[in-house]
């Protein structure tokens, strides 16, 4: 495990709750075919970038929410606004969020969106 | 003028100077093609979205900002980068944003995003 | 309710049978999580744009379906199929406008397009 | 010249003038890297696709205008609302189906199409 | 049958099994509503494209693949990651395109495609 | 200097001259607004990723050049397209490659495509 895995797993800590992180680290689905992707994600995605300073947790969960709804990327959506739900943000900044992108991605991107937060929210 | 329009004009004063407000009001790029355009952008973007509570000027400007990068819609990119600082972003957060989506849409659009960043810091 | 959601009901009619606007009417999917979204929709798309004179009905249409089916959004491609039927476009002229497609965007969501058509005709 | 080539070039002339007609078929921009493209699209594009019956002209015009716009490519943007004024669509008609566009895409990209279509009918 | 469809098949040959290819021929999902589309798929994509010189099978192979993956369609992905085992890509070749990826497209793409990756590899 | 950015900048050698090498270590484009970009390209993209075995150093260039030309990204379309002749892909591969590409996005971006590759071709 190197300094980057470490830090970038302890930034991690603060989009997931203790369990999943733990899972996170126990379990990769892709532990076959592609084991090193895990290693990635959190070496660079959390360790190099999720850990700079100069913007908030919060932000960032907002920055990787607005991005993944803007791509259409359900399956993320769904795991992004978990995680910025734990970083902080509410359910009303989410769904404020999301309808601020009707004007930038149109009506059928924020509506899917909308339809995954309000799943989250349930949970 | 509707009240929506007058609406979105405060709001969008919040985005952009003086100047360039009254600019928006008096010059329209589009007026002989489609002069209905402004105003929809006006009372439906500013007036009805952008005015919204729930989540604060800085965070609307933030998701504006990311999801025209994602787009890789360049004109746009300028000018939200533009208002974002306006609305009270500093150069230091616009950048830790768009680093933030190296792992989400990779380094092409980010690396352009930058440099039109820097362009507009410059002015 | 507002002379721009009346119109923008008014002009949904043209999409869809008395019964499904009705429903819409009835139920919201988003009534907890975001109740101002289909406001918006009906006041917004159908009240401001749809209703606007200068293009007919079914070529509303059939700019709708071209657009969700060349973002590759599933629900949306059902949704605005089912709409262009009601509209007045034949099955004929929406499946020529798939095929149409295939030099601007490749087969791929142009097939998936087809398999969805396919489906909605069958119902 | 098969004749696929020769119908597509047949079917180009209801999107083109004679001259331009003539002028694709005398000059090729991409003669020395990619020959076989020119044959591709006139074969393929105009002589399989356009060619087809069932769906009018200015419908065709009208979704592959949709398309290009929907996918923010400029180029194509502005070469098929040329063609599609020479196929019969009213300027009217085309910035109708670029403000029908604005609840599935947004603003920024109808925006740029916008500035192209009035640049186009300036011409 | 014309000779491009012949050729086509032929080509398609080198993607597929003999079984999957005579279910093609024998079976078309779309025959009712766009029973052209199959022979569209046959003679042009490979008869007219996969079937030039220039380039060989396995890279073909994974140029398909890596559009489908930047496009984030998932049917196709699972689809041409098939037909490039097929033509001789290597589990271990087609991991590596995928990773390869990340820092052009970003992880969440790459982590969907590489999930129906595995799962094509399982079976 | 650390170990990752060392195997990056040998890795990179494979794919731009020694000149242009040099250049990327002495001069940064965005030194003032970004610094850390670089660091990362070199690092994460060319250490990390380019530099894995299992896949040769064409078929590496083939996949990026087959992303950003589905992505529609001009500037990085004519980048790579410079790589991937360095890392010997002959001026045939490529353009075979975007032709294989019609059928999976359309005309437009392999056109766009091929008048880069075209000036690149003549420099």
């Amino acid at each position: 495990m190197t300094n980057r895995f470490d830090r970038g797993l302890e930034t991690l800590k603060q989009y997931v709750t203790e369990e999943e992180a733990a899972k996170l680290v126990d379990y990769d689905a892709l532990a076959i075919t592609a084991p090193d992707l895990r290693k990635m994600i959190v070496e660079f995605a959390y360790g190099d970038i999720y850990s700079r300073e100069g913007l908030d947790v919060k932000s960032r969960a907002l920055v990787v929410i607005t991005s993944v709804v803007t791509q259409g990327a359900a399956p993320q959506t769904k795991t992004h606004i978990k995680r910025g739900l734990h970083a902080g943000l509410s359910q009303r900044e989410i769904v404020e969020a999301l309808l601020q992108l009707i004007p930038y991605i149109g009506f059928p991107r924020v509506q899917n969106a909308l339809l995954i937060a309000q799943e989250v929210f349930g949970e």
